[in-house]
């Protein structure tokens, strides 16, 4: 080929710059809000510190949610169900689904739980996953992982309807979240990341943000959640040297690696927002159960050096359940056309 | 909940930190290559600036995929089939299909165009795709991007079967790609970016690139299928704040926004590697064609600063459509189940 025609076939490759309609419109409403919320998030003085609430901020999602169940059952007589899968017998994958469960009762969402044999078969799986995939009463279908490990998990996943993906892992509803189209869900951990952050009426269009660690779960989604929001962001992971040098650049810090108080405060701009999603129990045979929870950022040296932080217990972690709320709410409102 | 049980809940939203097996099959052979093929691939030394000669670099590509076509009528009496759906007239469509087609009759590859007029129906387009989607001789289907305003250019993309999508466009493919899996189809530009980089025997792994864009097509799944590579990857669009601090720090530099010259010598880091995706169209009247084709990247300042470097034209254009071809080959080997 030459030149001219190779460049122009190339040319073809090329598309528009971001378009802020590219927010999921889930966050288009905050986001025309924000700016108002708070002139400058970023601010450099130390003393304003602000310490974000994930419990209050997971109850008022929790107590909305249970309103809307409320209407939808005095509208229509009906209310939202979440179908969950529970493979064997892990004792913290029970511990999840407990409090799972305990969670939807508070606001009203019927809840299905079937349990298989840790021996089960693949097709065991698929045939439970796709009874619930086909129950009109079952808005959202979750499959507790981790699964046994002669399952394979990705295709348990991909098996779940992306229409009842409320955990938002399907590969199409990722592949939706990374074009800045409107997913059917979006992962929980993500979902509460942005919504910690638009609660506190901080501007992401157009900031630095770093996310660290890239799981699918939740640093994956986050990292394209943000772009989406028109943050520049860089995601940093176990092979990037020297993250601090990058962490020290970034207006807000997103934390994701499971690695106790790893984010130091030298790691941070003055006056940046740092959001934990990190959870470790580390040994404490001070506490009755025999461990505390920790998270990724060293939290008595961050809070002397950004402007707003989440604490760990207390943070990220509410607001992620209550996420699970409001997609099988979101779901069931488009199953029945309410509201 | 009290701390305890909602950071319990939480901390199961942890996943591994990235896995090299996540770098997707097709590239895997070339990772475990490249470290042998170049000891420092960011030489700083600014006299040994490699031009990477995309052209031949696509007519490898093209020449062992006709081999393999050649190949596969002997054994089995079979070729792969392209099905272009081709709405309208615009002129630089008709242009890139008319390449195309040459690229694919050089090859052996059959081709399929099926023509429609501007103000067709989105059903009509569906109907067009999904007879593609069915035939069982056409092993790849492309829709001819951009459509008519009144087409939704996002659902026909979507009606393409994942299977046959060999632009890598669909969103279950590009939610794949996302989450380190192996897709049916990588889409050409970023393919074809990875396979300059690799060809190169640049160090993927660990290295710190900025992409600049994130467009659909290219930028957003360059980002992705960077980080696949464990690559520490920022991804800077409109909304960044003096990019040229960010891009300043990068071992990579990909740039694919279209805006001519806009990274300048003093953007990049001494003996970086540039790929430059960018491909504008800009007049010249000493020209017999009227116009004359100039990259993203500047590149008489960039070439004294880096180590290697991808010139426009004749960078990752070739490479970019020689990929449509491995695509559509790599497609017709898993339908007839051949090599």
């Amino acid at each position: 080929m030459h030149p001219q025609t190779d460049t122009l076939e190339f040319d073809e490759y090329r598309l528009k710059l971001p378009d802020p309609n590219m927010i999921p419109r889930l966050w288009r409403f905050y986001n025309r809000l924000q700016t108002h919320l708070r002139s400058s998030p970023f601010s450099t003085d130390v003393n304003t510190c602000a310490i974000i609430d994930g419990k209050s901020i997971a109850n008022d999602i929790k107590s909305s949610v249970a309103d809307e169940i409320n209407k939808m059952k005095n509208c229509i007589g009906k209310c939202p169900g979440l179908g969950i899968v529970l493979v064997g017998q892990r004792h913290d994958s029970h511990t999840f689904i407990r409090l799972k469960l305990r969670a939807c009762h508070e606001v009203g969402i019927a809840t299905f739980l079937k349990q298989l044999p840790e021996d089960c078969s693949q097709d065991e799986v698929y045939h439970v996953v796709s009874k619930l995939n086909d129950d009109p009463d079952v808005h959202g279908v979750i499959v507790q992982l981790p699964l046994p490990r002669h399952l394979n998990e990705d295709k348990v996943v991909e098996f779940v309807s992306p229409e009842k993906d409320v955990d938002g892992l399907h590969p199409l509803n990722i592949g939706m979240l990374a074009m800045g189209r409107d997913p059917f869900f979006i992962p929980c951990a993500p979902k509460a990341c942005i919504e910690l952050l638009l609660r506190q009426g901080i501007e992401i269009t157009g900031s630095r943000v770093v996310v660290l660690g890239k799981s699918k779960i939740s640093g994956l989604p986050i990292s394209l959640l943000l772009q989406s929001h028109l943050a520049t962001v860089s995601t940093l992971h176990a092979f990037t040297d020297n993250p601090e040098h990058v962490t020290r650049q970034a207006d807000i810090v997103v934390s994701d690696v499971g690695n106790p108080n790893v984010v130091r405060g030298h790691w941070l701009k003055p006056g940046a927002i740092v959001i934990d999603m990190g959870a470790t129990q580390v040994k404490d045979s001070s506490r009755q159960c025999g461990f505390r929870i920790t998270g990724d950022v060293c939290y008595e040296e961050a809070n002397k050096v950004v402007s707003a932080i989440t604490p760990v217990p207390g943070g990220a972690g509410p607001v992620t359940i209550s996420m699970l709320l409001s997609n099988t709410l979101e779901s069931a409102k488009r199953a029945f056309r309410f509201g």
